[in-house]
């Protein structure tokens, strides 16, 4: 399946990652996981993902899925899933340059009935070779936006 | 990996569907297509789904992902981000009787700035046996709540 020229910047990201990250929060006590990203497409312009992380010792933890929308001259817009109760909705930009590829996306957040008050999400996906580094700041609880989770992942299997 | 307890009400739901549906709104032409909805969880008190559309050519159509959150005693919530650019979280109800799953959502929607503009979804998953009915109603681009997504699906795999 060919990709969408608007999907051609974020190449890069294609394909499934792992590795360990680290999450912390002014409300919470800091926590270490591992990580499994996956990026696919279907020839339409966007990208489509799903994340999954595990404790230390293989616990299932959080997950989540969504949609990378390449809008056009590195124009994105993400929209996102979180069985925390949450959706995420927002824009941002793809950049590469010296053969890094960087995704920003900024996202106002809404919750279900039941879910904590999460207001917004700001994400950062860096590619270099086959390392992918994510960092995540939210503005959450009351508090202002600060960063939350770091993991730093490998290409596991080459884009498809 | 057990079931969550707040999940078993709706085991019926877990597995592989695939089948055929119709889809039809006032704004446009009415069009056929097969459909594979995916059921998952992973002992936590929520099921992942992924839903993805072909033509009855086999050309990928439309794909959503997201969550229902089982917030206990029958009451859930759903979550969902479509590459339309919007997102959908709600609540509702899953009810057995007489041998039939009934799972009822009904939601609010948000968008990215270039999506157009969806502003509630409501659906209704049925689970009778081995096959899975799905109707989703929508109100959209200015019209009111109508029908919009009709589908007929059988059982895949069995329960994981």
């Amino acid at each position: 399946m060919d990709l969408h020229p608007h999907v051609a910047p974020l190449a890069a990201l294609l394909g499934t990652w792992r590795g360990t990250g680290r999450g912390s929060y002014p409300t919470i006590t800091s926590f270490d996981y591992t990580e499994e990203w996956t990026f696919t497409h279907t020839g339409k312009p966007f990208i489509a993902f799903v994340q999954r992380t595990r404790s230390p010792e293989g616990r299932p933890m959080h997950t989540e899925s969504g949609y990378l929308r390449c809008v056009g001259e590195g124009a994105v817009e993400i929209v996102a899933a979180l069985p925390t109760g949450h959706v995420e909705r927002g824009a941002g930009r793809a950049d590469v340059g010296e053969g890094v590829l960087t995704v920003h996306t900024d996202a106002a957040v809404d919750g279900t009935p039941t879910a904590k008050e999460v207001a917004r999400i700001v994400r950062t996906f860096r590619v270099e070779g086959d390392t992918l580094t994510i960092d995540l700041a939210m503005a959450a609880v009351g508090q202002e936006l600060g960063h939350h989770l770091g993991s730093r992942l490998t290409r596991e299997t080459m884009p498809v």
